[in-house]
């Protein structure tokens, strides 16, 4: 397949800087560049790459003022970034299966909706309802009275315990098991410990996406809960009772303890910590490995284990490096007076 | 399902305090309850929820001295954690799957109790034995020669190497990985590395529940062992010839290194890392995200990376955030004798 | 099966010091073990075992002089360690599976080598090849157009998304996902994000080994590589576009963020974090638990979060513990002047 400037800034709704026929049939990273390749600038870190590119056509900001090769075409647009990304979704190869493959295990009871695709070895239990446009790939396998809304991908390996919802446009890349039971267990008198049953399930809103390998676990009653719009990494831990507000980012190994209320558009990095029973305001930012121990306002922004105020951390941790000379100024004083 | 309170607190040993007749119909959060629920109150953060909740019954322990709606039924009781726990795992559904689906793989040398459960899409390998009342849940595999006990619950995807062993009891959540090969490399001279055959297996004892995802290794020789009771979260590393001992909780995303040893009634938070090679004593705590690099003494309680004694780590973790006030103090003295 | 001591030491060049006819059965622990038991010995913290030990034969290195029981033979060689390594694949009962079993799902167009295993319930699609020698366990999910070495072993459960390119010797555990999608979103002026397309794929060069439920997210666009060699635990999170060298060894827990590189020989602990867009240097060392937010030179040794030089970090969080000591140090200087 082979696009023109002229085209792509249609799409895109940009204006073409150049020849508006140069072609392109491959997207690249800049620094990777060739000469027939379309790449993006949106990162001043990149810059440099800019001069001797090979890029037959770069997006670039509609304020761009870097200096590009003589043969280079740009297209203005208000963001490179998503501009790629309408391109790369228009372009990508759709994934074109349809229809129920052989070898599955689909219960009488289940209801499908219209163009849903179910692949071999998955296993659809009793009284599960699937919407219209579904991809459900190999060894998915989806408990009793799970409810899944329209247009939701399954990949490969997906597993969803009994009575759990996922809304439409969800996506849950392998791995994933969603309404696993809650870690809860009543101490007993002989220092044994028994199970406490997980009676609840986990709701996932829609326009939900879910990493590879990450674990969400049911409510010990109620819903563990993921709202609109709201995107987890791989190998996350949810546990029991969460609630994660809307449109909400968290990175990858990152783990939040029981019964924690997370708010809206909330920007949490890799390999954060966070205690049970606490909220997490709008808007914050809690940076990656953080150790967050008690209730965020709306708009904080903390680091650091126990996690504090983000700016004052960054200076008292710089100073912890400065501690040994610290001690031999504090000797000498003792010492000298002075 | 309909319950009333005396039923209920016939059930759990409890006495009524008001209407005896009074009915539910569900169990709920003390902050969610309607007219038809049945609540618990263990945690005196949760008070402020007493006065005006519309519960119909709440289990409150003996010595419970709150204030609650007139027509609020209380049942005292000795725990009513533990007898929320019972009451849940009396009326919760009954899980009734039975007898071997279609489209299992079962080898002929395998040895099945009774009444045991086998799903659709499960692979069983030579020379497995399963015990009486075992349910295996769909895409589960079990390598050759493993021997399961009594009442295992294995959910949909676990995975068990050759040769491991699950003591009676256990529940292994989905995605669970048993006896893969631990992590074992000699260095070459060319700067690569060759791989260390591990031959052992993994050996968990009885009443052992692993959270969704966590991976436990094959021990290079010997067992890897986990013992009896002892509760394991998600997304857990337990490395090769690691023990653990009795009765031993650990949070979420804990790893631990080669060849560590964990005492009996051991409680350990998410995210902690342990080294390799190290004893960790009975009965001691350590508290999220901790790194502990030395060997614990029976009863210890750490804190911090790399970890130290809790109630001193949190005074020292608290003076970092009053270094650069420091700094300045030294400074002034440095300058001012004073 | 029993071995002789004059056989052992042929197959691995060393040299028997005492009964060149001592027969053991198996492989053991040094404190483990019995008058059948092959050990070795090649960690001084071992030694106290020695002199008690009933082990048969040991293992040992040129150099060594404890004392040992008169009945043990001691066979003398380089490595100890390599030694034990190269014996217990050289018995290990081998792995003898093949042929095609029956309930797999293979697509038409799928390019198979000889002698290569295919378990019930793998699926593997369209256009996938795979080379001669490969194991393929039961619920093995294979993506379209994905290319496989030669005497690869993917172990159950193993998910390789379209695209993906696996060299020869590698070794993938249960749970291992490859491909998954990039964690890449543009985020819109209503708050909410859209996907970035995830255009790339995952390249593992020859004789890589992948831990349980470890994740390696596809590229943005052009390739997640992994150099030949490496070696990679349990648990860990590989982001988008980025690229490890050639026998760089990560523990369990690791997680490297987007378009970081990482070098040749690299050692990096378990549970680091290490932030996107940077470069980590040939023969670098992270310690367990590090934050690494910058790029390192080659030949770097790091420790803490955030990572700082290993020596001088180790020495200022020594000092951390000395903080209440030191705020009360110089609160008497300022009082008292002195």
């Amino acid at each position: 397949m082979v696009f023109k400037a002229k085209d792509i800034a249609q799409l895109i709704d940009g204006e073409v800087v150049g020849d508006e026929n140069k072609e392109i049939s491959t997207f690249s990273k800049i620094e990777e560049a060739t000469a027939q390749s379309l790449c993006f600038f949106a990162n001043e870190k990149y810059a440099p790459y800019l001069e001797q590119t090979q890029a037959a056509i770069i997006l670039v900001s509609k304020e761009f003022g870097h200096s590009v090769p003589k043969d280079t075409t740009l297209i203005r647009c208000t963001s490179p970034y998503e501009a790629t990304a309408k391109l790369l979704e228009y372009y990508q190869t759709k994934m074109n299966q349809s229809g129920i493959e052989a070898n599955t295990q689909i219960h009488d009871k289940v209801k499908l909706g219209n163009q849903v695709y179910i692949a071999s070895f998955a296993y659809v239990s009793e009284n599960v309802s699937i919407g219209d446009g579904c991809k459900i790939f190999p060894h998915v396998f989806i408990g009793k009275n799970v409810r899944i809304g329209k247009n939701v991908i399954l990949h490969s390996g997906v597993k969803i315990y009994e009575g759990c919802v996922i809304g439409d446009n969800c996506i849950l890349h392998s791995g994933v098991i969603i309404g696993s039971d809650g870690f809860g267990f009543a101490p007993t008198t002989d220092g044994s410990f028994s199970k406490i049953p997980q009676v609840g399930n986990v709701v996932l809103e829609e326009n939900v996406e879910i990493g590879a390998n990450t674990v969400i676990d049911r409510a010990t009653m109620g819903s563990t809960l993921i709202k609109a719009g709201s995107k987890l990494d791989n190998l996350i831990q949810i546990a029991h009772n969460v609630v994660i507000g809307k449109n909400t980012v968290i990175a990858a190994q990152t783990g939040i303890s029981g019964s924690t209320k997370i708010g809206n558009q909330v920007m949490i990095g890799g390999q954060v910590g966070i205690v049970g029973h606490i909220q997490i305001g709008d808007n914050s930012r809690i940076n990656a490995q953080s150790g967050v121990s008690k209730s965020l306002e709306s708009g904080s922004a903390v680091t650091g284990s126990p996690a504090w105020d983000y700016p004052k951390m960054l200076k008292a941790q710089a100073l912890i490096k400065k501690l040994p000379e610290l001690f031999e100024r504090v000797m000498r004083l003792e010492r000298d007076g002075k």
